[in-house]
């Protein structure tokens, strides 16, 4: 029997939907386009953002705070932990439930708590810049900022918001249990939100008010698992250099090489675009033979085949 | 090598604390007890309530929508997913960390989003009895039942709360995930909260508004694991008869059959010791050779080497 291709999902938080009605229709699209690769003979492992789904769960713990000063502050690595259980949850019951409606053999699905280590000194927590949570006037900015010791800027005029360090992972901590149901050909949801950010302080694990972006993350988990391929799934079905601009032009196929010289041309918008294919272009360069691609959730199973998206490699 | 004595062991939830500092205190001392049966030369899975914990969340998450009336409320079911994480990422990191402290081989330690199958014909649905959240003023519980069907009742004079049905655990949907973690060598936290309670609807599994006893879950989870010991600590040393009374009696080592008659007599208090006495029995019972503890969590280890705890076998 030919070796199944061993693929990482990484899945974007805004197509989860923002609330749970949008969620529990999400992962039904969700769960056909992975399942679709696993009838292909793939094995998968799900990774997957948590954008706006930490952000309410942050503002809940929060409203809970406001309502009973008692309460104390939830940090935000515990509302990630939570917020991988919130999506892990319908994820993981979406997939089982495409696999028997399908009537193929279900393969246990399951949702792994997962904390990725970042390294204390990481430059970026110098500069948060990463906005989470709700809009707070000046008055309550400035309250939190001194309660909480959070930083706090403002956002588009829109009013101020907490932000937060984005530091790149350097371990996933729960890797080998991972590895071990991987292997065993189980379905894994991990590094959910990329992974409940972590430092290692002595022998203690402690939470960073941090998050860290799931592509990278991704990126990790992949090149951990040996995996033969990256899929980043987001909003548009290529990446493409010139965007928005009369020579548009859509990338189907290119090399690293290409990929670096595109983004130090500044071709790809930070925070959206270019993470995507720094993560894609990293797992490539990673192994000779590892490919990345970037596509639409609904394209996954076309871009395998090699009929779409943009695929990178050495 | 002489096979290791399989243990599962049900951790009570409000050993965990009511808050987040409280947790992270609560869990070192529960992690050192676990250790030490690691040490002992035992196989360990956790289960665990979550009382205090969904109740917090479930306040939380009701707080956000008094808020925001456009949020959708959250069901309970997806309030004990959470929990799980809120509990599992501070235990596991607790584990971990008394491992290294110890200097002792670190075994891989993981939580695992536990949905627990009830039947929708269970009669405790028709009964519903168990109560969670907040309190209500009368008004407040009137507009529950009518938004969002609740089914409240007053609570010893102190106001109305929501009370639910705590069905009997029928099935653990990953078992074959947490099984081959557990076959592997590894440290699993599964069931939390007694699991997040399902029903199975067509293909669909979905969440019931329960709360699963999770002592009986535990013994279902010890059950398929075929462990050889279920512990279940709790906040006194041993069992007794004539509970409270002048001729009192602490129980140190009884046969099923004599746990069955106790209980028939009476001599254990429901929602308390009962349902612990009887998930111990139902084990014992369920395959010769299985025995289970009930005791204090800093008596796991005593309790294991037979100098403690009330010890149920056939």
């Amino acid at each position: 029997m030919e070796k199944k291709k061993r693929i990482v999902i990484a899945l974007g938080g805004n197509a989860l939907g923002n609330t749970l009605p949008e969620q529990m229709a999400a992962v039904k699209i969700t769960a056909k386009a992975i399942i679709d690769l696993i009838e292909e003979g793939c094995e998968v492992v799900i990774a997957h953002g948590n954008g706006p789904q930490v952000g309410m769960i942050n503002n809940a713990m929060a409203a809970l705070t406001r309502e009973n000063p008692n309460q104390p502050n939830t940090p935000l690595s515990v509302c990630v932990a939570m917020s991988q259980a919130y999506i892990g949850y319908d994820l993981q019951n979406a997939l089982r439930e495409e696999m028997l409606i399908r009537n193929i053999p279900d393969i246990p699905v399951t949702t792994m708590i997962t904390q990725v280590r970042v390294s204390a000194d990481d430059p970026a927590f110098e500069t948060p810049s990463k906005p989470i949570g709700h809009f707070m006037t000046e008055e309550e900015a400035t309250l939190a900022a001194e309660k909480y010791g959070y930083i706090v800027k403002e956002d588009s005029g829109r009013g101020y918001r907490r932000v937060v360090a984005s530091p790149k992972p350097a371990e996933i901590v729960e890797i080998r249990a991972i590895r071990s149901l991987v292997n065993d050909g189980q379905l894994v949801i991990a590094c959910g939100g990329g992974g409940i950010p972590v430092t290692l302080q002595g022998t203690h694990l402690k939470g960073a008010s941090a998050v860290i972006d799931k592509d990278f993350a991704s990126r990790l988990l992949a090149e951990e698992l040996d995996a033969d391929c990256l899929i980043i799934l987001t909003a548009v079905e290529k990446a493409a250099i010139n965007f928005g601009k009369p020579n548009q032009e859509w990338l189907s196929d290119i090399t690293t090489e290409q990929a670096r010289k595109y983004m130090a041309e500044g071709h790809f918008a930070p925070g959206s675009m270019l993470p995507k294919v720094q993560a894609a272009t990293e797992f490539a360069e990673s192994k000779p033979g590892r490919t990345s691609l970037i596509t639409l959730l609904e394209k996954a199973k076309d871009g395998i085949l090699g009929k779409t998206g943009t695929s990178i490699h050495q």
